[in-house]
């Protein structure tokens, strides 16, 4: 098995600098588009054959030094009964959106049953890839965003009414997302996931005071509850946010953008 | 004449710190919502007796310290002859984007007759308002991205495609851009705005070194050209960029979002 990739990420030294990255089980291989214009992702996601096929693509056809479960912020939704659509050019659009603590309530708490095709997946990857195989969640604010939003959107106004005008129903939607993502991450860490991807884009719509007070006592609840099974946990997020407050973000390795510049990192880091 | 905004601009000693905001001209006002059912947004910034009693109507309903000109970042696209529709929930469209060197040679420049009803609109306000009025123009990376994209857009895949891949073609279209923000901008002044915004919202999306290299140096250009008229120019952009590059913005007023923390600029300004 190559461990370049883990290596790197427990901080030991490697040959040289493993490579792998976001959406390279996506459409620029021919052979996605090909299922694609038969399988929607919800689809793909749920037939283990096809989602091991898609996820190790990429490691075969470009040598790669990890494998990405093939996956999306939404698969939680599944196992939660909430119902959505993946609108091309869109992406997933909630048929109802979360408001208040009776649509809290509604949603379910993970059960394994309902989700057994990931787990099938990541069994199948693991016979076939000689790289590591990362795992997939979202994290909490982009997460919830999704449920209370229904849709992408660019100012995440009813994210942001919710967290600051009713903040109670904030908390309590993310103990009960913090919970159910983290248990959706553990049964892919127990499935055989070497590494484990928290994929937190939207932050950096919010401020350091929304984010410090709203966001990241629960973030740093997740991942050091993840921590305790000894797989290297890998925090992305758009922005310079998460560097912000790097002292606090437990996470093993951190996946920046191209609004951090690198070398100020290193800076951090040798402190 | 309350002058409270413009001493503060000029970092004079004030009373208070003054107020007005953004979009204080727009849906939150039932009468603006009135006049939106009968017309377009461009419909009413070509109206001078519309566009005035607009641009007003916030000083008078909340007696804000400044009064900002009905605008829009497409404004400037009817003097260039180029075609858009602005789609409610979606912003301004183009019928045709910005390509190729045909493309930007066919942009027509600044022609103040074919956009006086601007320089009437500011004309009545002069009249009617007792608190200063502030210009508007777009910053030139985020005009262009409108010009290239055809649309808002989240990734801008298009326009840092010209930037990065097409050098020349950008820089030409930056230059052409910059020459005709600027001569609009001018024309706004000799018309008698007391301030200039330049709104560039957009350049967030930008790495520091994209944006020092292939739009700083037009917008340090159109700064410097425009402060030889002595009236403050305010820059308004999204995120912490701007505030990395202060010390070359010379713009005399910084407009911030949420994500700047205010203690650290402060900071910054006793430097």
């Amino acid at each position: 098995m190559n461990t370049r990739f883990l290596k790197a990420c427990n901080n030991e030294k490697v040959d040289t600098i493993p490579v792998w990255f976001m959406r390279q089980a996506g459409r620029y291989l021919p052979q996605y588009r090909k299922i694609r214009e038969k399988h929607s992702i919800v689809e793909i996601i749920k037939n283990p054959e096809i989602c091991s096929y898609i996820s190790i693509l990429p490691v075969k056809e470009l040598n790669v030094d990890a494998c990405i479960l093939f996956s999306d912020l939404t698969t939680p939704l599944i196992f939660m009964d909430v119902e959505f659509d993946i609108v091309e050019n869109e992406g997933p659009i909630l048929l109802k959106t979360i408001e208040n603590y009776k649509d809290i309530l509604n949603l379910k708490d993970f059960d394994e049953r309902k989700i057994y095709f990931v787990g099938e997946t990541i069994s199948i990857l693991k016979q076939i890839s000689n790289v590591p195989i990362i795992g997939f969640i979202g994290g909490q604010f982009t997460f919830v965003s999704y449920l209370v939003e229904g849709r992408s959107t660019r100012n995440f106004i009813k994210t942001k009414f919710l967290m600051l005008n009713e903040t109670k129903i904030w908390n309590y939607l993310m103990e009960k997302i913090t919970e159910n993502l983290f248990m959706f991450a553990k049964y892919q860490i127990e499935n055989g996931v070497d590494a484990l991807q928290i994929f937190d884009s939207w932050i950096y719509v919010l401020g350091s005071y929304e984010f410090e007070m709203y966001v990241l006592p629960y973030l740093e609840n997740l991942i050091s509850k993840l921590k305790l099974f000894k797989v290297p946990i890998i925090y992305f997020s758009l922005g310079d946010l998460a560097i912000k407050f790097i002292d606090r973000i437990n996470a093993d390795v951190f996946s920046i953008d191209w609004r951090v510049d690198i070398s100020q990192l290193f800076k951090i880091n040798k402190k």
